[in-house]
């Protein structure tokens, strides 16, 4: 059956983007730090279209991430933009010409877009909420499994919804002190983890899970 | 040189109590289930005199954490009792007549009490802060390491002084929701951290750093 799967990167005090985030500054302060493990792997610069990096414990993880996924789910925020009407002129996005999804992605937004096709990727816009996205995705992914994007808040809003499946946590030796905290707003109904395995990588450590509603 | 140590068992939205803690309930609503993962270990029963128990990858872990350990230095609630003066009998906390340490205790609080000898045994308790007691601490240790006791509210206080030397947090697939934060109130200086080792247990993994004052 098609899961709904989620990969993070968080500082040991828990947060996936520093304090102060912005349009400009998206990550926040000391947000990039986060991502600084998997930007020197050769799994990471061959989605990216780049030459050469490295080979380690890290490798099959990353892999694995992009294997068996027909679509993605993610905030607008993680697609590009900030809040608010799109606009007559509509930016597209973070992620260039050529985003390196190649199925396509459903963007939660309370506004409504048309979609756009780039190459090998196309943008859907949702505004019906965080079920209908993920029904539209598994659909669309045609017994694949679904990536959810995030950020955290749309991480969140799932995972309160006992929709998650499985995540993997990719913990790095850094305090933040401030930001987005992923594991906030969970309510109530806090979903059961089972840990499936935790992977010893260089300056991050990879902790895997599976999910289930409470 | 005597480095001052630190191990504690964290939920993976970041909690190393539940909510509503009290002098009864001191490890609030749902924290037993931290510690599920050590208690049927055999290294943990024979600390407590108790025969059985399992071998895991989790043992050489815990067999660490008391090696070379020549003192400790721990808060008043893990010590045991509330807040406010120790009146005239007072408590000889938690740990009953013969407390696992067998070594010198430094308890940190406002009240002061003379040592209380119990057997292998003694608490110390000391008014005048935590750089005191951790010197206290290392004098007694005579050259071995001190051991960080907790709770959270202690651990951040030598974390924010830049005091702590090493730390393994032991991640527990569990969501808290609420409750004492380990990672909080860190302030400014924030420590950087060095990733030493990942060590996947079962039901726990275990994450350890080396810690250097910002």
């Amino acid at each position: 059956m098609s899961k709904l799967r989620f990969t993070i990167t968080m500082s040991l005090d828990g947060f996936v983007a520093g304090p102060n985030q912005s349009e400009q500054d998206p990550l926040g302060v000391g947000g990039m730090e986060l991502h600084q493990w998997l930007f020197p792997l050769k799994a990471f610069r061959e989605l990216h279209g780049e030459e050469g990096g490295e080979v380690s414990a890290s490798t099959p993880v990353v892999e694995e991430w992009f294997e068996n996924i027909g679509a993605s789910v993610m905030g607008r925020n993680m697609f590009g933009g900030g809040p608010g009407p799109w606009g007559e002129n509509p930016w597209n996005g973070w992620w260039g010409e050529e985003p390196p999804f190649r199925h396509p992605v459903y963007v939660l937004t309370h506004h409504a877009r048309e979609p756009l096709e780039l190459t090998g990727t196309t943008f859907h816009f949702v505004t019906d909420g965080i079920e209908s996205a993920l029904e539209q995705a598994k659909e669309a992914a045609g017994g694949k499994d679904v990536a959810l994007g995030g950020g955290a808040d749309v991480a969140q809003q799932y995972l309160a919804a006992g929709l998650v499946d499985e995540m993997e946590i990719s913990v790095v030796p850094l305090f933040l002190g401030g930001g987005a905290r992923l594991f906030d707003n969970l309510g109530e109904g806090k979903p059961a983890l089972e840990q499936v395995r935790a992977v010893e990588g260089s300056g991050v450590t990879h902790l895997k899970y599976r999910v289930r509603s409470a």
